[in-house]
This record gives C-alpha cells, structure tokens and sequence, in this order.
C-alpha cells in the first residue's frame, strides 16, 4: 500500500505501535514527550521538522523568517505543555547555491526568539542536499514534575479557551499563496504566518488550566486531538472566536470567510486550553471562552449552519 | 559567497559564533552537548540528519537497515562520551511512493537497534518531501556528571587507542560505490556500513580514559579534532591499525590500500580514545593501542611513507 493513503496519522500509528513509553514517560502522541528526571522536575522533548516546498517557499520567506520560525514551531510545543524551553538543536540539509549571507541572516532569526526566550542553540548537524532546504529542530524543556498539560486532561464542564486571535496566520498564508496585493492588513497577516510568537509565559502562568495545546492545524482540528484523547465533546461558538481587525479587514477585501479560516487555517501557535468555569474566572493570562467540554462526544459548532471541519478546508 | 566554499567548519562557525552556551553547560562542538541536572546527573543530547543521495542510496540500502543506521548513529554519540541513551526522536521527510510495507521494515530496524540499548523512540516528525527522504534523529542521554569525555580531554603521553577493526564500514562503501562483485568477505564489510554497532557498553565500560569520540569521518579526520580541541599532537603507528581478514581479503582481492581505508573511510563508529599508560594495562575493554599524544602539535604517521590525511582521499 502506498504510504500516502495511510495519512499521518496511520503512519504515526506503524510507529507508535512498535514502541511502549516505559514506566512514567509520555511518548509520542502528545505536543512533547515528558521524561520524568530524578530532580523532580520534567524534561521535555519535541522535534518538528520543516522541509522546502511543503512548509515555506524559499521565493517568498527571507532567511530570517524562516530562521525565526524554525525554532518558534519548537519553542511554542514546550509553551503547549506549560514548560520552559531550555535549549534547541538545529540540524540543516542544505541543497547547492545557498549564500553564506543568506546563512547569517538565517542564523540570526533563529537567534532572535531563541534570545526572546533565554533558550540557547546547543548542537545540531549540517549536511548536503541534493534538492532541497529540509530543517529539523529539536527542542528541550523543562516543568516540575506533574505540572504539564496534556491534551488527556479536558473535562466534562471544562470552558474552552484560546490566547490571542485565530486564523491570522491562516490568512496570511492566502494572501501568500492567492498572490494578493500586500496592504497593510496583509502585511500583518503574513507576519504572524511567518514569525509566529510562542506563548511561553501565557503557558507557564496557565497553572490553572486542564488540556493544553498549541494551535498549529487550526482548532477544528487540534480541538479533535483533545476530545479524542479525553474521551470528551464539545461545543464552540463560532460568534466567541477572537479575529483580529486585520482578519476581518482582508476577509471583507477578498471575499473570505473568516470563520473558515479561524479554525481551519493552521500555524496560529496561540494556546488552546481547558479550564473549570471557577478558575477561569480569576484568570489573569488574556484569553477567549470559545466553547465548552461536553459528555456527548464529537464537535458541533454553533453560531452557523455551516460545518468548520479544521484544515481539511485548506 | 557561496555556502559551499564555506565548508561545514566554516558553517559551524557562523553558527556557533552567535550562541554561547550558558555557563556549566557545553554546547556545540562535541559529540554531544552536556546539560547538568540538578540531580547530579547530565542529559547529553546530539542529533544527526541523513539525506537521501547524500548519505545513502535507496536503490542499494534495505528499510531495514536504513532504519537500524538512522537510530545506531546517534546512539554512538551518547556511547561516544561514555553516556546511556535514554531516548531518540524521529523525524522524517518522506517522499511520494514509499509503501507502508517499506516503512514498517525501516521502523523494525529503527527498533532493532533501539531495543538492543534499551533505548525508546518518544516522538517525532513526519512530513512529506517533494523528492528525497530526509532522517533526523535525536538522542537523549545520561551519565554521572563530570564523568562524559570531551574531545579536548586528551593528555600528552596518553596512549591512543581504538576498539574494533577500522575500515570495515569504509571497505563496505567501496564495495558498493566501485560495484564490486559480492563474496561473503564484502557482504560482512557492506553489513559493517549498513548495521554498524555502537560501543555503548565499552563507553561505559571506559571510565579512566580522557578524550573520547567516536570514529564517524576516519581516524585521520577525528584524530584531529581531538588534537586540536586538547591542543597536542600525536604520533600513530599504522602497523598497529587493527584490521579485519575481511578487509584485508578485499582490499587484496581489489588492490585497494587498507591503511588509506582504515585512516579515511569512515563510519566505523568504533570508539577513539586516549588513556594514560598505567590506566591502559588494566583496562577489561577490547582494544588497540595505536599510538600516542605528543607535546609536538600535529598528526605524524609511522609505517609507511605515504601520507594519510582522513576522509578527503574519498
């Protein structure tokens, strides 16, 4: 069988099916891996890669974008868990024809959110590529023990909640690909699309919540990973989400249904969590209720007769 | 200027010229970079990415054994400075056309090799490639704090010495590259290159030795890095080199020279250490001395009059 037809997720499965977590270690499945230290506190563990012309388009994104966002992407899985990152691991396949400029200005992106958030670059590995740019970064962390927020831990009567806006990353990428003129508005779209910011300190202050996780394919998708993994429902009012002015500017200008692209446009990276209704209301970290946590299973979506399917839509 | 004239040291250097690891902590430059727990203990961290056409063919490489490579070359950093490997993360840019059948063997030799050390996959990464298939793994591991050996540990009147044979996995490619008819002498040297061992149990087993990596580019390369990381030089013997019938077999049957594939072909991943002579008469792990540090900086060979300069004659 060709492998495409599985999808990701049946070849996570392959994966995953060949190997058990030992005893008190989270293995794959969640934002990190959480490996238990002996100090009491966590290590956390995530790895994501980035490879040319499926993730970024080396015609549009400048080296220090790109730099920016190959480490952020890491940085905002450990934000995910309620962590602190602590160092990353950058590893280059570099196709011919690459600038040593091009490399500084690169360089120098990754070094401006690693400094944002005191997390060193400490290894890595660079190699040749026949073809193409492939990035992979690995990044660590660390919680006290006990302290991370699994996409397992959605309650029934939970308040579901977002920090920042939704879908102005989402949009950003359909003014890039649609090739629409760059105004203002549009600028700031794709800014947030390409130098996304982790949202560490919201993540480290959000003591409180329950399910925790970064938005990176668009809640109507990445709200499905914590109501699988909790054995829950939900319902979300699609007239709570948080869009931003810009969203809604472009939205209008391009005919765009900013629904559509609120919780189906990915790469937001703010942080999607659960809460009690008690808790939520002494909460201090800005944030949006969207929704509730539910017995009944599955996602509905009020607010529109329209169904938001998550980034199948893109 | 061309990234390519920049060589891969000058590469690291504009990458490592931007980040200084914090204090306690050693970052880039080593097999392995060292985070001091609390707990007295040290998470080491290295990661390797292996690119299609770059670091393997797949006409000629099983899933299998591209599995076991991916995962035993990074184990071998952790064995490189005496460390246990606790855990790796995979990630993968997979082109169109793998099957799932390809992939399920390449993650049975992933776990082969993974479950030899005790060692778990914890996460990854899988994205698709436009066309070549990119691995990046990463590996966790541990060791007694202070007790890992740095590349510049090496002090002058150690003896140098090296576990296994050398050349094997060197011979192996040459086998494949020259397309060498295949008797069971160049099928045990291609097995050497495709499943290579890494010295876990000998890295722990080698307490008193100082500098210590593991032989990856050659010894006539490596060597050097711990020459010039410790500021010595050395004097090695090649009469000394251990080598295996196998090799020797080939390299006689193929007119090849066997210094010049034991100094320059790499990916033996044995290990390459120094140990001061009193410590070397004890010691209980398998070896050859091959050599010994100088107070003259530079690399000298007896033997043989030719030059042996590392992985450049490949």
């Amino acid at each position: 069988m060709d492998l495409s037809k599985l999808g990701e997720f049946g070849l996570i499965d392959i994966i995953s099916g060949r190997f058990q977590a030992p005893e008190g270690v989270t293995g794959i499945g969640d934002d990190c891996a959480i490996m238990p230290q002996a100090s009491g506190r966590d290590t956390l563990v995530s790895t994501d890669m980035l490879v040319e012309g499926t993730h970024f388009l080396m015609d549009d994104i400048s080296a220090f974008r790109l730099g920016w966002k190959s480490a952020a992407v890491n940085i905002s899985d450990i934000a995910a868990m309620g962590g602190k990152p602590t160092a990353t691991f950058l590893s280059l396949g570099l196709p011919k024809g690459l600038s040593a400029e091009w490399m500084e200005e690169f360089i120098d992106g990754y070094k401006a959110i690693s400094d944002r958030f005191g997390c060193p670059l400490l290894g890595g590995d660079t190699t040749s590529s026949r073809d193409k740019l492939c990035i992979s970064v690995t990044v660590l962390g660390e919680a006290p023990s006990g302290h991370t927020h699994r996409r397992s831990d959605a309650q029934v009567g939970d308040l579901i909640c977002v920090t920042g806006t939704l879908g102005d990353s989402g949009g950003g990428l359909q003014v890039i690909l649609q090739g629409k003129e760059r105004g203002a508005a549009e600028e700031a779209l794709i800014k947030r699309h390409y130098e996304p910011m982790p949202r560490v300190e919201e993540g480290l202050a959000l003591t409180e919540a329950h399910a925790m996780m970064d938005i990176s394919d668009g809640i109507g998708s990445d709200l499905r990973h914590i109501l699988k993994a909790s054995g829950v429902g939900a319902v979300v009012d699609l007239r709570l989400l948080p869009l931003s002015a810009e969203l809604r500017d472009a939205c209008a200008r391009h005919g765009w249904d900013a629904y559509e692209i609120a919780t189906g446009g990915g790469e937001d990276y703010e942080l999607l969590f659960t809460i009690g209704p008690e808790e939520e209301k002494t909460l201090e970290v800005p944030h949006t209720v969207i929704g509730r946590i539910t017995k009944e299973k599955g996602l509905r979506w009020e607010g529109s007769s329209k169904d938001y399917d998550g980034y199948k839509h893109f």
